[in-house]
């Protein structure tokens, strides 16, 4: 279901919860930002075996969590269940990989060790995890289905709406822009004999119209936009925040979105990109895009009182 | 792409790799199975953003691998990346518990070890792990999109060839039933200011067919069929098997495929089902399934010369 009903009780909760814990990071004098990360599923039989599903890991979005973590950020990390989360990343790959990498020392009371020579970058990693539960600077919340999301963006949404311009969206996640409406979804699993199968699905409403109307109003709003065809990314990204009116646009190209993406707002663009020597030295194209847009949000808030004054 | 192509050299190797295991397998006098696991991806562009997948977690065929492993068989895996894999099922999940499940221990050659308090199971199933990898009891292979699936299936099938009625497949694969053609196909992300989107898919051919009359016309093949449908289960199982010659259908509805199968041969059927006791217990159905095929296997594989003497 995309179309947004009424908040249920667990998105209710989740708002609950997202605004106590903002409450506490501003209390502490910290920003926050919601990230959004991962692929949205959407069903396509009332009791779904088949999903249409949107490519993305989710490796923008943890690593870009983990860069605002450290640039002081708080971060709500809404994420697709099982994509991938900051700082887990140091892990080997789930399956082979991780079972390889962890060893019993037998004995009375057997303990499991994990190799760390094969993996250097893991205990910083897990290091740096506890740092962020400590302090409490990682809020996870989980989602899978499309419908799902949007309930769990509005809740998170209104949730940051009193902290004002000093909140930061940072919506990474690859939400689908189709969906079929419940009303026209088979009840059962489509059956193969039938023939060729005949899909007609809906647009999904983008609910950047209500978030940046109604929602969070003051807040700096980023959204990122996934081509394949680079000849038409920034006219997209510009169309986008004309119909949008919110802050920044990040358009990156299928192909190349690891090394290089285009940083839009209504009045500027501007290339971010990795050079091979920052390539061989695994420096990531987020550690750019987050320290990027934490000073334009630094600047965002500070023109922000004079620029509600003039609508006053 | 779901045409069967002529095979790649990366489907070669894996032909070369599963023929020499499987050598080794009957060196050892050990039976064979081929375990598919875990759901197909569908890509609906040539660049493709946008995929259609077939639900399944893969967890029936990680927990069926581990009790065939148990019950003596050499078991190649084939399936899904990320998905369910055999012991790793004992780890939290991916994320914030798993990393929570993990502790840095300080000090000048800082360690990292797992909570085995917190995951009992944690400590068998490495072990069990081991075991299997130190008797080469398990040869993993992967894949993501359904045309490596289909390429990799007819891979291995040719290499259990030789082994005849001693080797068993294991099709618990879900697998799609409908693509779109390649000349059919987008090259770029489908825009969505385009309007509603129409999509196309046709059939994929069944590869049973191939399977059991030319890849390994010896082979104990059992098929899976998931249904949410009850009322047509055993119908749709029993037209498999007319259609397609195989030895057994293990069919299930969606909601208690946990606690419930009915094996459907051509001229029987049995329902194996968890008692209360066993669920309270712990007893996964996948343990049921495995033994009761196992015995199946060793009575198709002693009538074997027999029928092949009648043909004859």
């Amino acid at each position: 279901m995309a179309e947004l009903l009424p908040p249920t009780p667990a998105e209710t909760e989740v708002e609950r919860r997202v605004r106590a814990w903002a409450e506490v990071q501003r209390a502490r004098g910290k920003r926050v930002a919601l990230v959004t990360s991962g692929g949205t599923q959407v069903p396509l039989e009332a009791r779904a075996v088949r999903f249409l599903e949107n490519f993305s890991s989710g490796r923008r979005g943890a690593a870009s969590a983990e860069r605002l973590v450290q640039a002081g950020y708080g971060v709500c990390f809404l994420h697709r269940a099982r994509s991938v989360f900051p700082w887990a990343r140091a892990l080997p790959p789930y399956g082979s990989s991780l079972l390889d990498a962890l060893r019993v020392e037998a004995g009375p009371a057997p303990r499991v060790t994990a190799d760390v020579d094969a993996f250097p970058g893991l205990v910083p990693a897990l290091q740096a995890y506890r740092r962020a539960k400590d302090e409490d600077a990682l809020l996870p919340v989980e989602f899978s289905g499309l419908g799902e999301y949007l309930g769990l963006l509005r809740a998170a949404a209104r949730a940051l709406s009193p902290l004002g311009s000093s909140a930061m969206f940072y919506l990474a996640a690859a939400v689908s822009d189709f969906y079929i409406p419940a009303s026209e979804m088979p009840e059962h699993k489509i059956q193969s004999v039938d023939g060729p199968l005949q899909i007609t699905m809906k647009m999904v409403p983008k609910m950047l119209s209500p978030l940046v109307k109604e929602w969070a109003p003051e807040a700096f709003v980023i959204s990122f936009k996934l081509e394949t065809n680079p000849s038409i990314l920034v006219d997209k990204a510009r169309q986008a925040l004309e119909k949008y009116r919110h802050q920044v646009v990040v358009a990156n190209v299928l192909d190349s979105r690891r090394t290089s993406v285009m940083v839009v707002t209504r009045d500027s663009e501007m290339q971010l990109s990795l050079s091979d020597e920052e390539l061989t030295q695994g420096v990531e194209i987020e550690e750019k895009i987050v320290s990027h847009l934490e000073s334009r949000h630094t600047a965002f808030m500070e023109k922000q009182p004079l620029i509600r004054k003039k609508v006053i």
